[in-house]
């Protein structure tokens, strides 16, 4: 059943609250029972904020039968273990039935899993690492604020949670940007794993909201329901320009008087003796064994919600020449690209498309045409990568093309789980990092990120394309912008010529077409192929001038998707003669290695070297460090012949 | 030349005031010069941070001629890119001279790169990423703490990178831990490289100090050097439990009207015509053509310092053997021998050698029995992995052997960066990650650390071991804890049992002794070859029963050292014919992928096949979650038959 609170009135009346402890008591009697009948979970959690989500479900706008109708609020829970509290509470309000939660809880290709997932019909967002929910809510309240929707965000949280950095990042966001359509529930039940919050580590989770300018509730106690009515209702309906936050003293596992109070219950089920006793201070049926036999059928599978891929039909606007003599870097023509793209796609009076994060680097990343053109679509999150990271991939998933922009230490290397994080919530995150691998030069080793791929390929959902000058990075940054899914686009700082064809003419010419998991044959030869992408091309290019010049005929591939990868072309290479990679990367964790798997998976039989980074870069002028590193076009050229005997 | 102010001063007397300003007026010569020389660097942070550096090498216990002498204080620069202020004052202090500074300054192979770096004599750490140094520092002060020596730490902080979540973890932390030993200076010059830091992300960073309970003092003027000398003063003799942070309000290139609160120099240097103004205006010489004549010869490298391996001697204690018959979990293995490690060298009276740091999961990682017997060698930093991992890093290279536990997901997959810092700066880091693989389970995929070979590929300076068992787990937690470096151990949640021999004894018996870079035949056999490790090792002695029970006779190798692999038992086995990597990680940056490589290197030619985990894995119990990945004996058996044909 779906209770619906009218937001105009000052409190409850009786009736509703009646309705409300009826729903609490078979909610209570869900998130033990699933518990213990998975014999793992999280009853405690579940408990203390279940009176504030009946309450949130009982004012917001949600629609049970059309879960992702767009007309929905939005409630992003940071405290993904709580799932038998969520669960139990979409139950109620009719996204599934009882049956199908209680049936498929925890069980292997159900869609009730231990953490929140978004397979469960009403579900917003994959959450189990802590710390985290609030980045993604705040990206949903300024996706809605950009777009001029009157939606709202209410996020729960824990605690305990409220000790990790990345919170203090996204609260001061808000604040800066204003966001009074996010409310944030803090389930303040004082008590973490390994006991009191305050003993684990102390702090005044109010005063950190105030010093940093929300507004802040308190509830002396959580579980009263006209005081998180009447807080909420207010909040919900805040349009001061000022975040609220509501923070509720709570009794984690309330109304079970023997597992009040208690760190343990956190993360452990009740026995099933104890879990009778409970059932009986419910005074409720103790339906364990009835439950026990169901779940020896199959998990019950019909409601699990397919991934939404949600993201505007895009302009790709006009290709950039960049001609044979042109010396510019990548990060200009990405910045002349995404400029374009704001140009044709974010037009005046219309709905906003296109949107670019950074984190204080806008000048460095070339976002400052886009910032200028679409201020409304450009957001500074300050040095807050973390949140930056988490909060891009949010809003890639409002129907928002989103650019997520900064050096490649920062927004790959510092922000690997974030980015993780996005990937299992199939976002359609475009991250473009500028100042990857040794042509960082000077600034040296803790900003040259030489790892990129070898963080990368450890997801699921990412595509990696490395450009080997600045006409494919336009054709690649259009094609990423006007294509659904989660890209990476890497690039170095320096200026880099324009690849050419053996007639001089640019080799990736406005007829190009980007075509992720497809190489490009730039010279053809039959001694040996270099197979190399990205900053280093250029390089290749002349020891394959070199070679030439000595006789030695030698192919060159340009492997710009990196993920997917063009096996074809590897093994037709292969086929040829002897490979050799060569990449401004980790050498253990870049292309050579995922080539020789490719290689040995097919059975393929060639002779192979791998050229890459073999120790941490110095600081200095990119062409010493690369020299250093083997990786310069004499030393390139030397490896062709050395491996050709 | 180096100057001593006394402590029990007062104030400063006119003579030390007039020392500084011509100490000043040298640095500030140095500062613009290397950086015009370089045509790239910090200048701006530089002039503003300078006085405040002066006066504070002015006080502390350092000794320029001995700089790793063990009395010595700790200075630690956050904000690495100021390096063209920290070797001014280094040299200025005795610890190189000028001409190797300005000569080496960002040139490849020199001892002076543009971030901070410890081959630099004088400086303690390599930073460069922001936010990152105040948990280095706070571990040092932990560890001064810990130790019962009385050195202090001083760290020098920018207002833009208290952005930085991570900082309100490494503050609050040491608010808990009462490490009043323990100095931040802040150097509130206002701007960050896109400009005011009010613009970029507001926040009251004295505010932040104040609402987690440190010392706030504020400097009006930070480049007064009474104020700073009292102020930093005060601290230096703090004793009252309580840390001090001395905001400065200070002037980005001060000194230099023209350049004065510029953000644009923040990170770009004098042109060599406004170089020549900014040295009338010093009122010295404009030596850039010198110096840049120098700067023609080969960098100077005399000075470099070669990183400092500082461990205490250790009793690795006695070795525990788990029975045939012993079901029991790696993690409760970890737990005893880190017991015994506990035992065997935290002696009453004696001080401090190993250390636990754990991140509200204490019992679930199994430190409590550690905890209880070395209450001032365990650190709970709650739930703030990114200044843990940090803070750990710092900690081990204090003569302390650092245990760092949590979960892989965390301990990994989190804090992915501050793990690479660490390595770095060639700390002598254990981390020991539970719950890691599918063999989580119901917690899902957020919580199941799939890619922890992956991510530790990309370092250099990192070992990775995955035990197979609890004996295997005994033996290698005594060598880790035993020898120098950077380890990874990773281990499952599940109860597993102990790995035999065909005559069924523990196949890591008393008298087994981990080494690095030695994979172990388990069984041997012709057919073809299961190379495994970790969690996943049973199934595989499943498999080669089931394939034995078939009559086909395959060799079973445990790869419980990853890193370093062992290649020539890789080779040996591609020699004998097919291989089959089987791992409870991503397939595509395990194992697998590592063996073509060494397989592909070496010209090996064999039919090779990688199983591992395809896809995210789901919630619920792991024989399921394998199954499904077809990592469970029987699917493990069929894959190898199908390669065989």
């Amino acid at each position: 059943m779906t209770l619906q609170l009218d937001l105009k009135n000052n409190e409850l009346s009786a009736a509703e609250i009646s309705t409300l402890k009826e729903m609490r008591t078979r909610c209570a009697k869900r998130i033990l029972l699933s518990t213990s009948l998975a014999a793992s979970g999280h009853p405690g959690g579940s408990l203390s904020a279940l009176d504030m989500m009946l309450v949130t479900y009982g004012m917001i706008k949600h629609f049970p039968d059309d879960p992702r109708c767009s007309l929905r609020d939005r409630i992003v829970v940071s405290i993904g273990h709580i799932s038998p509290c969520v669960y139990s509470v979409l139950a109620e309000n009719g996204y599934f039935s009882e049956d199908d939660f209680l049936r498929g809880f925890r069980r292997t290709g159900s869609g009730f899993p231990g953490h929140v997932e978004s397979i469960a019909p009403g579900v917003e967002w994959d959450t189990g690492n802590l710390g985290q929910g609030l980045s993604t809510a705040v990206g949903m309240a300024q996706a809605f604020k950009s777009k001029k929707m009157d939606n709202r965000v209410v996020t729960f949280m824990g605690d305990g949670e409220h000790q990790k950095g990345q919170i203090v990042e996204a609260i001061r966001y808000a604040h800066k940007y204003k966001l009074d359509n996010l409310t944030v529930l803090v389930d303040r039940n004082h008590l973490q794993i390994c006991g009191d919050t305050e003993d684990i580590m102390p702090q005044s989770i109010r005063g950190l909201y105030e010093t940093l300018g929300w507004n802040v509730v308190y509830l002396e106690d959580g579980h009263d329901y006209n005081a998180i009515f009447q807080a909420l209702a207010k909040a919900y309906q805040n349009t001061s320009g000022i975040p609220t936050v509501i923070v509720a003293r709570t009794v984690m596992s309330k109304g079970i008087s023997f597992m009040e109070n208690l760190a343990k219950y956190h993360g452990s089920p009740l026995k099933p003796e104890q879990l009778a006793e409970a059932m009986e201070e419910l005074g409720v049926d103790n339906e364990f064994n009835l439950w026990e036999e169901k779940r020896n059928n199959p998990v019950p599978t019909a409601t699990i919600m397919a991934p939404e891929t949600n993201t505007p039909d895009i302009d790709q606007g006009e290709p950039i020449l960049y001609e044979a003599d042109t010396m510019t870097d990548n990060r200009s023509a990405y910045g002349n690209a995404l400029y374009s793209l704001a140009k044709a796609n974010n037009l005046e009076g219309d709905t906003l498309k296109v949107v670019g994060v950074s984190c204080d680097l806008e000048g460095s990343v070339k976002m400052g045409d886009f910032h200028q053109h679409s201020p409304d679509g450009y957001f500074e999150t300050g040095i807050q990568e973390h949140h930056a990271a988490a909060m891009a991939g949010a809003i890639s998933c409002e129907n928002l093309v989103a650019f997520f922009s900064t050096f490649g230490a920062f927004a790959v290397s510092e922000v690997y789980n974030q980015n993780r994080l996005s990937d299992f919530n199939h976002t359609n995150l475009k991250i473009v990092a500028t100042h990857v691998g040794l042509d960082v030069g000077e600034d040296g080793p803790t900003h040259q990120c030489i790892d990129y791929l070898g963080l990368f390929k450890n997801y699921f959902r990412f595509s990696v394309c490395m450009p080997a000058d600045p006409n494919q990075t336009d054709r690649i940054i259009r094609y990423v912008g006007g294509n659904p899914g989660n890209f990476f686009v890497g690039m170095g700082r320096s200026k880099t010529p324009v690849i050419t064809d053996e007639q001089g003419n640019p080799f990736y010419g406005t007829d190009y077409v980007f075509t992720p998991g497809k190489g490009d044959w730039l010279r053809r030869g039959d001694a040996a192929t270099i197979i190399t992408y990205g900053a280093v091309t250029p390089k290749v290019i002349d020891a394959w001038q070199i070679l030439k010049d000595e006789g030695i005929s030698v192919g060159v591939i340009n492997m710009a998707s990196l993920l997917p990868l063009d096996n074809d072309i590897l093994i037709e290479a292969a086929g040829k003669g002897p490979v050799i990679t060569v990449e401004d990367h980790h050498v253990d964790t870049g292309l050579g290695v995922s080539a020789a798997a490719v290689f040995m998976d097919a059975g393929v039989t060639t002779k192979m070297k791998r050229l890459g980074v073999h120790q941490y870069g110095g600081s200095g002028k990119p062409a010493e460090l690369y020299a250093q590193q083997g990786l310069d076009a004499v030393s390139i050229a030397k490896s062709v012949k050395d491996m050709l005997g």
